[in-house]
């Protein structure tokens, strides 16, 4: 059993809690908070052992009824192994007390690549994180830009893969962020910074990438071309991608044209908290011109990285090998076809 | 077991199935789709009967792979009961076909009053429904009002309620629905519909409601105030709300400001679709001057009606007497403080 | 010829410069810019001195290839007054400044009420400002309820105010704020600091009011209550509120029904900027229940204040008596029926 | 003097009719309004002579006080030319009205190409127009894309071309459109039917696009990739931008990073209804990869067909070539470096 400790206890930390403890071979020992608000109750409600991130705090916990376990030191001596999702540039700096307690630790994808000796996609490299004591879960946007690649390339070969991220402006509990009547290029300067995160999975994969932010907290939505090496059949592709256990093909019949439908679709589906692990790619957006590949596809942001911090802690332990762990890792989620 | 037929199978309609289903007093005879779509599967995955509610549709389903149990009058005729959950003015019309198979049904709040015999809040008069056989559920925005209203004015006496109400634009699954960027007094007369919806609950209510409409999709937030009949205490005044099962009063330590903080917290405890079937009162903004009682409450729309149309549906079959259905209603959802 | 320099040259700086200039008894001495940008460049082009907030900023100015005619310490010793329109709390420092020359100065809305000697409303205490060095113009939601307190006020009496502003979460240009999907209690405390400033304008007015955000960017909303002394005809009230000039009542037969339409009508009619410097009182939700008057007004957050911001010069420096100045202003900015 | 009369006074209509009346050599004969509203009275102020579309709204002008000079038959009749500016579809259904009065027509861009004998871009197939009787102005999106295709192609070769076009749900006033919280594929299929439509101006032209629909009102964003047949120098690229009359650079010293600043700076600069009729792309997005040109460019929905419009009358009447006609179309609306 995998004692996992979750730092930042925040969008993505209560999802890998939640994943983590419905795992057969892992349980959690215990989150941090910061301090005690509806997230914090919410934790202890479910049992999971809180851990202040400073002695400051403990006193407020106390004051609103919440029992603390210990500190966040407390919780990386006691772990095998810490899952980091704390905000960005946060994790970099935690990094030095996991390596004075000898605790290997899993980043997110707004630490910059070298917090990790690798930077991890399932589908595309999980082999490369077997032992390793750091390992990097790649951001939203580039975990669902792999789970695509990755089998494009491997079957038909990549010559350039050109992607328009149209992304959220926030998550939906972030009232604070904007905008609120705009469309952005965010980041102005082409290509963004997207790219190169892909190549950290994909070193020798040519792709260009531009980001555009507006005004939508449910999902990001990619418009995607891969001039391919070869020029498949439409069909055939379709099918290469129905095969992906984290691709969803959101069919015609569906009548799914958005992403409210999407996320109702999964709300409807009892899915915890309504969320879509996987990627959602419109069928009738796959085309195939020549050599160029087109789509459509949907991530849900605070989801799809979720069951990758999971099989990122069974590569790093060995604990199982790529279509064990994912296999094992959907089945727990309820992530099936 | 009282065999509950829902016609109508939309975001109220498939909400009322499942929380029919999860009552040990009822059961779901089956439900009404117009056609084949993702809530159709998801209905025949979570093992509803799909009756077509025209022969036309039937073949579409077939196509879809989707199983029919019959048609719309079949299920008529199968039921106890009807729960209409179509939309406005599609219910009125249904009326007739009910009554030739002498099924009682529960109507939804776009209906007009007149379509049943009472309009119905099971804390306000839920015994007038005793032996009903068309009942109206009123909308959610009356439901909100109805619940907070019905506690002051027993308590304090109403001189007089004012409330302003800031609706979403649209549900979430709803890309069709504006405003995107604008603020809509809607209706711009004064004042709106609602006051005489609530009316329809408390008919000697004195009540002036001013109804707009913004770009949120999330929940209705309503900027109440009440003129009461004494100058009560406030910590009375919270007590008192504290005390109905049916409203949530959002405490300061949570540090929940927000819909979606609020919504996010439904998430993170598990509710089915991230529903919150209460009044959600802020206590920060609970508030006595004189006579005058204040305070914000967010609703969400697409959820506090549920629990409504259960304890009708208990009301006209005379299975239970308040309390007794509320209490069991709130058990078997899951609503418990 | 009255000197003005315009400190902070953004949202309201600018407008007020522009306003100040088209009036016959006034000129713009200069504006104060903190770096070179669109608005600055904009400034040169339509003839403004530009003045640097900071020795630093000067060469970033020169490498854009703007002319930079002293500092801002320079314009405050060359105008006769200072219109200071900087973030809120900025004013407040720039105070001892302004002292430091002996050069009077408008503060506006953000700024803490003592930043000044009084606050200005010109409809509502014009004569207040009489000889007065410093004088806040309050804030756009303020302005917006004292132009429609100050005639009910003189002609019923109020026993009572309550208002619901529903207001934008931010202004076009502004794409860092939100929220994107949500309805906020803003603050949730009730009653909210809204009322105590309509307080620093009529300080025996009994008034509360709660206030919300929204995704918008166009407009705020009022939803008024005013409870009279008096019971008056619906009639009348709405000729006392079309006889004020700062008040444009919308009719019915203009099918204006949301702000959208609201700012296209300014925009149809050549007004700079769109910009709608009046309240905008729908004529249909004019409403007078017994002793209750209702309205629904929407308020153009980056206009109002600046016709008020021209008379609070006047009143202060005895150019004119109320009648004239507002006259004068509505002239030369082209707001007439 | 050409005598133009418009047909359809909304929003491409009203300035329309606003750019012929500032022309020297066009003058507005009338505008039709189907009935009284805001715009029809501000069409009246502003002098132009209203046509009413049937005889029944006559009489709901009159009760409005606004004169009606005719129907919309005698418009046809009167004027030289019409400009249809009418709803998709309305055109061609007004086609046989034009025919029978033997008056040319200019219909927008929602008419199927079949309405007219050509499709009209300025920039590219100028030439194409003279002469014809029925020409066809293309939409807003296909009107920027041409204008940056133009140049390309006839300095660098087109090899194929890529654009995704992120488009503002519904214009400022248009309160009834969404989505309010949504990224909408919209059209789902790929590519989409804006290629076709550039294909229209550019029959050679290989192109592919994808289309999505967000939550803004104020522009549509580009995201545009297109593989030349020569690898150019990224500054020479841009100088031939920057030599477009019709493009507009975004300086980075501008500091503008949204579509809000954008028309914030066009607010500031006096441009009627804050109108931007030029495409707008960051210099900072142009980039030149191997081949592989991208950029970013913002489109204002509302005014940059405006000025093809005019350009189109000319090219039908003869009136001046092609860079006679646009230096006269903007020297006349200011649109000028
Ligand atoms: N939200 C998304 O869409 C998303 C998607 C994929 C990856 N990520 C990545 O996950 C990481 C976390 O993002 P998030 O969205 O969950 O953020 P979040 O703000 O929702 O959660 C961060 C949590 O960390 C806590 N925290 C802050 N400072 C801390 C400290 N010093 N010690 C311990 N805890 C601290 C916060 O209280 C909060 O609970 C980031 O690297 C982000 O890029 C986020
Ligand atoms: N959505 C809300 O916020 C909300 C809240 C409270 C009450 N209500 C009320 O509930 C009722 C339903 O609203 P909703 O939001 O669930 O609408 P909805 O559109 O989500 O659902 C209506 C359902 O009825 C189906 N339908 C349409 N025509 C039909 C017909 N002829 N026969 C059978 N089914 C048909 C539709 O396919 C759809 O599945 C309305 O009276 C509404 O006012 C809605
Ligand atoms: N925007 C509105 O809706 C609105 C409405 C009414 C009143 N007001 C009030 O007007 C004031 C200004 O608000 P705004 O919306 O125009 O803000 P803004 O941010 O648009 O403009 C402020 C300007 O001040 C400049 N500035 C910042 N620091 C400065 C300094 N140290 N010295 C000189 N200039 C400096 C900024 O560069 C900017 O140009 C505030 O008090 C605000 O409450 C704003
Ligand atoms: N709005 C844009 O973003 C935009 C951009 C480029 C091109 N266009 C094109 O311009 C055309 C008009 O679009 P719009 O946005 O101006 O629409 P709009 O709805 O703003 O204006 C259409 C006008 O036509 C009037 N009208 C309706 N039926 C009529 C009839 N039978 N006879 C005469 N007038 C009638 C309406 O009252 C309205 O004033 C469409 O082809 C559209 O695709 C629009």
């Amino acid at each position: 059993m995998l004692h996992v400790g979750v730092n930042g206890y925040g969008t993505i930390g209560k999802r890998v809690a939640d994943a983590v403890r419905s795992q057969p071979d892992m349980t959690v020992e215990g989150v941090t908070k910061t301090g005690p608000d509806f997230a914090a109750e919410r934790a202890s409600v479910a049992g999971y052992d809180l851990h202040a991130t400073d002695e400051d705090a403990v006193d407020a916990f106390r004051a609103a009824g919440l029992d603390i376990a210990g500190t966040v030191e407390d919780l990386v001596d006691a772990s095998d192994v810490i899952v980091d999702a704390t905000p960005g540039g946060v994790g970099a700096e935690y990094r030095s007390l996991y390596e004075a307690h000898d605790t290997p630790a899993v980043f997110q994808g707004a630490e910059s690549p070298d917090v990790a000796e690798m930077s991890f996609n399932a589908r595309s490299n999980f082999e490369d994180a077997r032992d390793a004591e750091y390992v990097r879960v790649v951001s939203c946007n580039t975990t669902g830009l792999s789970r695509l690649l990755a089998p494009l390339s491997e079957t038909y070969g990549v010559k350039k893969a050109r992607a328009t991220l149209v992304r959220r402006g926030g998550d939906p509990d972030q009232s604070g962020r904007g905008p609120i009547n705009d469309i952005l290029p965010n980041p102005v300067e082409v290509p963004s910074h997207h790219g190169p995160d892909v190549q950290t999975v994909f070193p020798d994969l040519s792709i260009d990438t531009l980001g555009l932010t507006v005004p939508a907290t449910l999902m990001h939505v990619h418009s995607v071309n891969v001039t391919l090496e070869s020029a498949p059949d439409v069909r055939d592709v379709r099918d290469l991608l129905d095969a992906e256990s984290r691709v969803f093909l959101v069919p015609r019949r569906s009548r799914i044209e958005s992403c409210g439908e999407l996320r109702e679709y999964a709300r409807d589906a009892g899915r915890p908290r309504g969320d879509i692990w996987e990627n959602c790619v419109w069928e009738e957006s796959i085309t195939v011109e020549g050599r160029d590949f087109y789509c459509f596809q949907a991530i849900h942001q605070e989801a799809d990285v979720v069951p990758e911090n999971v099989d990122a802690l069974r590569a790093m332990f060995d604990l199982a090998d790529r279509e064990e762990s994912v296999a094992r890792t959907n089945a727990a989620l309820g992530l099936t076809d």
